[in-house]
């Protein structure tokens, strides 16, 4: 069975209604039809996954302004193994949402998630210096606060002012022009979607503590197959100040030879490693191809291998 | 004037009072008997040191579970520059805070910073299953919701129960034994504090864009001189997906010729670096010296190419 | 067939009779019952070889003192291909072969291939220092040249004295105590003789000239692999100055699968890559095994691969 | 004083008189002027130039076809110090030197210092398939031995036939097109020449025998430094087989910050280093250059550097 042609009826996602993981997973070519399940916290919604209550989940990976989501990559490289089967890039495009009539003087209080706040803060600080920010557990929280009066403003997308009865004051309000968030779709493990030339792969590697230089010798498994890494990024494992695993995502497909080979040899020099998927890449880019690296090329050395062995 | 004669009068930390951030900020030798500002934000804290309204600032980097704080770190790579003068380990010991005569099965809602929650999830999960999760900015104004009548429940550090009128209803309830968290003391650039011996260096690179292999590049010029990292995290630079800087800890001080010439061979492949710090390590180790790394090594080394070119 | 299982009868060896390389030849199991030709340069012997006249040649690889054989290396690398099959290892110890009845005094001329004198210079230097040296295409011939009255004096092996009528006036006269001599057992290509644990493998690669940096990416080859490298000697192409191949002995066998893995790789960067040889270590020493490198480990990581692509 | 200002007197060169030594040597500004001093061996013209007999020595170092000089490379290497001052390259242009009136049939004989038959082999194997050659201490000691009468023929520069009364049966019979031979200048230890801004430096490594991977150490040394390397050779220590060192010529000067960097590096973590020489490169050319190794970037770093040490 290919997971391609597998339509998934149900959807896991960080809830509430509104948030920016619901309007990325909209953009799914089969979610507008399928039944949407918001779950408060992102290991809620991959737990849904997990145990079967959905066939699929989306939560966001990473951010271009605040950095990668330490709940999802922890999730993902600790808990109980899921499969990342697509990339999802959503434009960060913030609104002022607020209820009808408020003006900005009115503003005393504006809420959000914390990773909201930052990416509006120099909007903030010129157009209601004096309003204090509250936490919100999401934006779209946020919004349903606003919408009880217990705060006066919430950032969020403009798409969840109808949602909430309440409306954009301002829109694009976020500091950072071109700001993307980068969500992922999740399945249980399987067999991977197939390759499209132009794919991403992510795995985690468990480095051993008592090893110096095992960075670089990380490193160094992908340049001699000549692959680049586009995202790598170290999370504690919990056993310590100092002990960390590794989040990368480079590119090329787990059925291309180099990457085969690439994660071969980390799962012979790592601690441990775990592969997290292969999937298309959101952007379409094709890998940078280094002379010697492509799947002929190791066919053709392979052979010539099996010759001299006899 | 050498820094470390200086007895700073006034503190800036990210408050309110009773987080954890101020039992590490007491932990300083003058701390005490000093000024002790209180602030909302990181942001905001460090901003009070760049204007000079306190002397010293101390904010939260690192924990051994959640990761680093990306607020923190961004608001070091990227904003007004800082220096790191210390550094302040903190055992993570959570309780559950309540309005004394509230029992386990009164508890509906819990509230704490969104880092705290994580750390305690199994034990929540156990204990209150039933009981729902609410952020707040920290988890001391988690504990005045609480006394407040907001909440039912707050993670926070024993020590914030007496301020708030709170009793432990249990503690030590976090999941992973040994959790560290790990702050920094910041000052306005100036002179480093001198070296102990056992000393670590903070530096930020920022890499150019069109550079495959950057991150394998920066790597080596610790490794030629003997360096071990400690700590290296990328995050955005805001500038689009894809586009990082790296923070970097490492063995040794800036006055260390090691450390020296590896700062000036990042500084000259990078597109930028920032210089955050070099200060006494919290746990006292004393770097790994490989062969031909000490300052005699780099010294002789110096006289005889002197020699040479006569 | 097991090549182990062919006794060779006829062996090509660098004559003439009384070299060094007839004593290597001699330590070969059953070279004293076969048929010994001598030739009187290496690419005569070899291409007797090639040719099919002989079925094994036995030539000087390296020494301890002189380096390697240029003549040797280069027949080997670029010349018909022929094969590696057993190395021998053989002390260098040689003595001043006189006519009976000659003394030091007497001694004006001594005679020796260009590769001998360099090894005894200090004994020639302090007890025959007026004698001039002269050159000869192998000591052998040396010996007879003095037999035949043309010189004084010979460098040669003692075991040569006898056959040329000459006797040892002195013994252990080389300067340098230790000093040893590598041959190369030759075949036709052919599949290697079996694993022992404690193998050497050759092999040459041809690097692109228009690529900086190729020796550092070659050697990373290597290392991934954990693999070391026991030789390394770069010899010019033939096409210009600054154009090298480089020859490469390293420890383990074409059938470990660091070691194939190892070739193939190199075969894809290289321009062009020649299997020469994978043969049992003359010492014995097995390899120093890196963690995760061994064929155990390997097969581990290809079932995990396999069972990651589904 | 400045080096390049002095006018050497006296020259040694590897006699005798007509070989292409002497012919390199007469390329240098003012040796037609001076006395030149042919010695029958390497070490004999360099123990000359170290006693002060004479000024400078003139000798070949590496061939393109038949690679380094062993005996040249140890003497710089290993014994009392020298200094290269300039580097020369030569064509290799071989002729076939007999007595007036000899013709090719007549030819049973030809000698030629060892180096040089391999450059002629295809030639001689054409054209005089029987005849046998003969070892001969320098080539042009072998045009000698054909005009005393007792061999047929010479392998020697055409330039060398006048003077041994001989004429050129052939010229240019060398097998390979383009061949050159690189002689370097040699002084006593000294301040180098000035930098010209296409330079090339030697120097020698030392490994620890104990060392593991240390020649990929020296590689990164020069790596971060964006040297690229023009020659390396390894060479036996003498110390038995496997213990090597390593002879290396790079691009740039010792008074180049980037050139200073990486020979204190290599200072540092090689057993020994010896220092042979800046000097211009015979072809002129000129260092490729990586972003930030020019000497501004060195300078800028070390005043960043500076200025943060306060």
């Amino acid at each position: 069975m290919a997971i391609l042609a597998f339509m998934p009826d149900r959807y896991a996602y960080l809830g509430p209604e509104g948030t920016f993981t619901e309007a990325a997973l909209l953009t799914l070519p089969n979610a507008a039809a399928a039944e949407r399940f918001a779950f408060p916290t992102v290991p809620a919604a991959l737990d849904a996954l997990r145990s079967g209550t959905v066939d699929r989940a989306v939560v966001a990976l990473e951010n271009s302004v605040e950095g990668s989501v330490p709940t999802t990559l922890d999730e993902l490289a600790t808990g109980e193994p899921l499969q990342v089967v697509s990339e999802i890039h959503l434009p960060v495009e913030f609104a002022l949402l607020v209820r009808p009539g408020t003006r900005l003087d009115d503003i005393k209080t504006v809420a959000s998630h914390p990773h909201a706040q930052p990416q509006c803060r120099r909007w903030l600080s010129a157009h209601v210096p004096h309003a204090e920010w509250r936490a919100a557990t999401s934006n779209a929280e946020a919004a349903q606060h606003v919408a009880d009066g217990l705060y006066d403003a919430a950032l969020a997308g403009s798409f969840a002012a109808a949602r909430y009865g309440l409306e954009a004051l301002a829109s694009e309000i976020h500091d950072v022009e071109g700001a993307v968030t980068r969500f992922v779709e999740l399945a249980r493990p399987g067999r991977p979607p197939e390759r499209t030339g132009a794919d991403k792969t992510t795995a985690v590697a468990f480095i051993r503590d008592d090893h110096a230089g095992a960075l670089l010798e990380i490193l160094q498994e992908f340049f001699v197959r000549g692959i680049n890494l586009t995202l790598i990024q170290s999370r504690p494992t919990g056993a310590g100040l100092g002990s960390y695993l590794f989040w990368m995502d480079f590119e090329g497909h787990i059925s291309d030879a180099r990457v085969g080979e690439a994660l071969m040899g980390l799962r012979r020099v790592c601690a441990d490693l775990r592969f997290v998927g292969s999937y298309a890449r959101a952007d379409g880019t094709a890998p940078h191809s280094r002379r010697g690296t492509a799947d002929a090329d190791f066919a053709e050395a392979a052979a010539w291998l099996d010759e001299l062995r006899g």
